[in-house]
């Protein structure tokens, strides 16, 4: 973890949570995604995760913007870390995301909540060219193809909040799942 | 300003200076328009303001997002404080933002920058349908062309970062100023 | 229909099969939405229509692009016709789609098909601020909520097109159905 | 030009001339651009070719989609025949333009024109990540910095609906030319 340590914009634990209880956090969240040569996406990738209660979970790439850091470099930094250095991530030209997901501590309020904190995250979709190898935090890595992810036993995997997500993605991508 | 003060988000100017030393800011940033039946830019709103340094600057509407808000309810917020309650803005159905804005205090880092923190701005075009009244904090609006504001008198006018912002208005609305 | 009639674009019928057998037909197609007063989408518009096939359907707006006229113009014209004079529809500030429809008569080539045509449409959510009163080539029209419109009763009554695009238009939307 | 006169959608000269005069045909335009790995346009890439007027104009990639043909299909094939079959061209996960370009007949009626035909074109900005290896039709093609693209004498060389459509691109992007 020796990148976040070094950037300017790490905060010790305590420092962030007395921040987290006064502004939204800005977070970046990226669906990597395989296409074709015509751009299409024919998978979608999934890191599986321990949560806080003990469960797994699968999703997304999902982490904050530093400070001093750009939205690009927040998504590369996410993207490398928890794909690995051999992903090549392609990152689109435009900074403009497919949508903005809003993560309230409340869970009534929205479709995505986060009980940690207020969250406002710019998403993407992001093809990887390359090889994805997991971070150590992760249990697993898998690419599932749309109807995969449609179907009850995975959508029942996927947090709640990226479950939404995805499912916008491949709308956005005009993937009929 | 009671609306802000009672919103359970806002925060006291030394604390929000220590925040803003930490973590970057949410922003939500609006280039208010008039629109005809056909959905054409015929107008962009700006409003005139006294900066830090004594001089006079226009800009479109820009504001934090605040603790347990929505990016929608900041927009409005703002909007209707700026331009005053009879404004009736247009908030687009979609909450993707035509493009993100990042301001950086360091100047040479980027187009847009802000001396006083690093934020990150929701931008969107939003058509007023009814009278904007600015507020008092404002010495004028006033509804420019598209191409008034081109030229290079008006040019001068705005605040670099809100003329970057503008031009990016218009390309997305298909003006070709 | 003396406003059709009248367009140089409009073409007699055996000329209009003529050239559908030859080129892509340029198509608009537009999702009525009712929104709150933070652009938030509480209902869409359906018209309720025969088909060649003799059952019922539910449809959005669509219509083709005549020569000589303008993407606006077109989702102008069709959006009041279907709707009628009264309907307000507030057409977005950017001319770009939320998404690209393609119909092929081939229906094993793609979610979306057209057995009289290949057609590109291009997809816009409108708002809608007045009063719909139909067509008489309709026999209803009515506003849903997402819910209603994700519900399996109604999603039936969709023509197979239309249901995959107002599931993208409310994932664009952000509304989780 | 083997893949277009086997493509089912060919159309003879005289044909497409008829077609022309009856309904508004679709076109696929691309904007070859270089980015770094955090995605950022550093470079635009231009095609020089002689014009019917005996004078030489630079171009981006633009075709028509032909019948049968999907959207995609058409960029692939324009792309790859205008720019070499090793450019590499790294298509967009969604279908959706940054923006539509209408060309009319009539100069009087938009910034971007057409004395051939009324064409609605879908415009994408596409990452070329291999060699660009011009065809026959074109004497050069050169891959443009922002700045150069901006500059008073390379403005001048570009056809008007592209240079319209390159600076609504770069806005897109977030690049401020």
């Amino acid at each position: 973890m020796a990148t976040t340590l070094e950037a300017p914009g790490w905060l010790e634990p305590e420092r962030l949570e007395d921040v987290r209880g006064r502004v939204p956090m800005v977070y970046v969240e990226a669906v990597p995604v395989r296409v074709d040569h015509l751009g299409r996406v024919t998978r979608v990738g999934f890191l599986l995760r321990p949560q806080s209660d003990g469960t797994l979970s699968r999703e997304v790439v999902s982490g904050r913007v530093l400070l001093g850091e750009s939205v690009r470099e927040a998504l590369w930094r996410h993207l490398t870390k928890d794909l690995g250095g051999d992903a090549d991530p392609q990152l689109p030209p435009t900074a403009a995301p497919f949508t903005v997901a809003e993560y309230f501590p409340d869970p009534t309020r929205a479709a995505q909540h986060d009980p940690r904190q207020h969250a406002v995250a710019l998403c993407y979709v992001v093809p990887i060219d390359g090889e994805a190898a997991p971070s150590q935090d992760a249990l697993d890595f898998a690419w599932l193809t749309p109807e995969e992810v449609a179907s009850p036993t995975i959508a029942a995997e996927l947090s709640p909040g990226h479950a939404v997500l995805v499912r916008r993605a491949l709308a956005h991508c005009g993937v009929a799942a």
